[in-house]
């Protein structure tokens, strides 16, 4: 691949970049934190944005385009088998394989990760898990079943409980992977998992679904903590 | 109807989504909530946003048209004699109800509705009213009252108490009808209601009233939240 | 005069309307709240907001323009004599006698008036002045003092005490105009005064000094406000 | 030097311009508060703010220019030896000394200067450091070392310590050279110090690094003052 362009603001290199400047300046991704993935389905390619760069200045020639190939050998680091075929000047994000464990084990074609203030706050507030109910934003966010006649994904109800699994960090974010794995397992229906004094991770079969899970998730964590200041029971 | 389009910045399905978008960074319509409803007084069409979509990307072609047949048969789900004259592939707001019911019963031609974090924090701290009074912003707001002379809308003075009534949350919005035909009973002069744990509706003469209202309420609800931290008495 | 329009963005009408636009962002005039007057010093013509108007779209047609005419009556309801000599077909501010009294006892050419929700909390800490000293931005302030050399205004150092009035609220703002002058006459150099439960005034030899003072005492108030809620004595 | 003027963004006087804007809306640089410093690596040239200029207006035209000139007589004033080579009807940012010990003893190429809310908060929290560890933001900045194959700078890893010295302030920023020098000399790693009462000072070997330091700071003052409300140990 030459280069990444497209007009089509639904491309999925300019969504990159657009939300990488939006969640800038929400201070979700200050000081080049933060990353982002998404999975064009009619392709399959994975765009994947680098490490290091300013993400109110991302720009598509700065993502990674990966493609999936099942003879390529796996290893530790490389855990999943996918080619690079686009690599701008640039290391990529640490957070790749977490994003491609995403891609491969839950169906998912978006993730984004933010280093949300409310988000590592609320690590530092509850253990294990983040747990609200009775709150009508609640609706945004997907319960994990489908509808049996549709197939469509049904949301969560006011009275269910959301439950975001809290993992610790380790040193490196590659190193998370297990520890997301386990989450996978545990907790099949989760859309998200909080990282102890990190941030958060949101996936969603479509990006736009992601963003408006994170944006959803986020509000909520932002109403707990609140709460917690107003003496409120969560 | 074939399709929604203006270029007057004024039609009012040009002002809906130009108020989705500001109240979307205002952070009161994130992940897709909040809601809006305008009555256009020329034709009588009521334009209401749908549900699902993202209110910083709200486009006319969105949007729902109703107009009025009194011929209509009405039943528990469409308890108001509207047809849907412009359709868009989307559901309508599931607010749809409320927001008529606010057209019908109080002469409303703008209904807005927010998930506002403060309208959500300030039921928890309050039971069945938030009342406050002697703050300058109160005097943005309408008695109910009318110059006999003039006819027009008289404003709250400094020293009046501004009450809106809390109602308890229901699983689904239209349930709420019940509870707000209520608060139309007891409270005559009431512009708003606070839905616990949900958010804020807020209706007007115009939409330029209903946002300003909107906008003065929230400041309000604001500073008794921060006033409550501070340990200052209301 | 027939109309106000000018292509020069320095020019009155266009401040006012820019940083009207700037401050509803700001927060600090939400709900139609706040207003603002400028004279210009070539004609001296005062140009002031008029009431209602959403602060983000004022227009300079919206705008009223005023000019002295010393064998104009003076009377409570005008204790200033101007003449009117555009009016659009809006009120005039309430504020306008207390922006006269700014201009004609203190030498000032603008004036700034917000309902910033710093400004109305300071005033539920504070009792009749607000304090503050030992803060960089303090630097920023007027002393009221002139070099006696370059006769241009001396800022306050940073060990200097700032101090903001704080005077009770009334029903009607032109009722505020008794107490505004007690404060000039008890605080000559004072260049803003709190107005409890209400907002803040600041005003200024240039409407870029005014805006600088009105920052500076905004970030100060916020400041003071935080500080009171981490127990840190101010 | 006759004018400033660059048609690419990432000229230094273009970069500080939009960056001044930027902080601006940060509320980092609040009525005038703050200042910025580039040196241009190719020219040697170094761009320096003005004071008293409202910084989301700053043009390359309000901007200083100095050269090197070893033959200069050094002073108490002026302790580095600079010629202005082009100078605006303003006068210089009253940093400039600070900014050129940091361009001379720190090979730093960019500094910025603040009065963020956080920066002064946090020094009246803490006494001689800020110290924080255990945040995966702090994986955004410096060590101080270099990688001695590359020769690159190495970051922190997440369970490093960030040391931010503290220092008092003095009545002009320009007194504050010795106190500065104090910690060149005490922590050689440091990219960063806080003033008491004043705010943040950070430098960086080109100013995105700068940038990107003085984001990763205030997002972690701003924490750490948060954790201190929720009376979690930092």
């Amino acid at each position: 691949m030459d280069s990444i362009h497209s007009f089509d603001s639904r491309h999925p290199a300019n969504l990159i970049c657009s939300l990488s400047n939006q969640f800038f300046h929400k201070e979700w991704c200050l000081g080049t934190g933060g990353a982002m993935s998404i999975r064009d389905t009619t392709t399959n390619y994975i765009y994947i944005t680098p490490s290091g760069v300013q993400k109110e200045l991302m720009q598509p020639k700065d993502l990674y385009v990966l493609t999936k190939n099942e003879n390529k050998n796996k290893n530790r680091n490389q855990p999943y088998p996918y080619d690079i075929i686009y690599s701008p000047p640039l290391k990529i994000s640490d957070c790749s394989p977490l994003f491609l464990a995403c891609h491969e084990h839950k169906d998912a074609n978006a993730v984004i990760h933010t280093h949300s203030q409310n988000s590592v706050l609320i690590t530092l507030l509850f253990d294990k898990e983040f747990n609200i109910s009775n709150m009508e934003q609640i609706k945004a966010m997907p319960s994990g079943r489908k509808d049996p006649e549709t197939g469509k994904q049904i949301n969560l109800s006011f009275n269910d409980n959301l439950c975001i699994p809290i993992i610790d960090n380790r040193p490196h974010e590659h190193d998370l992977l297990n520890s997301l794995k386990d989450v996978f397992e545990k907790y099949p229906n989760a859309c998200a998992v909080l990282v102890r004094r990190h941030g958060l991770f949101v996936w969603g079969p479509t990006i736009d679904k992601a963003k408006i899970y994170n944006e959803s998730i986020d509000y909520l964590l932002g109403l707990a903590i609140k709460m917690h200041q107003l003496n409120i029971h969560i």
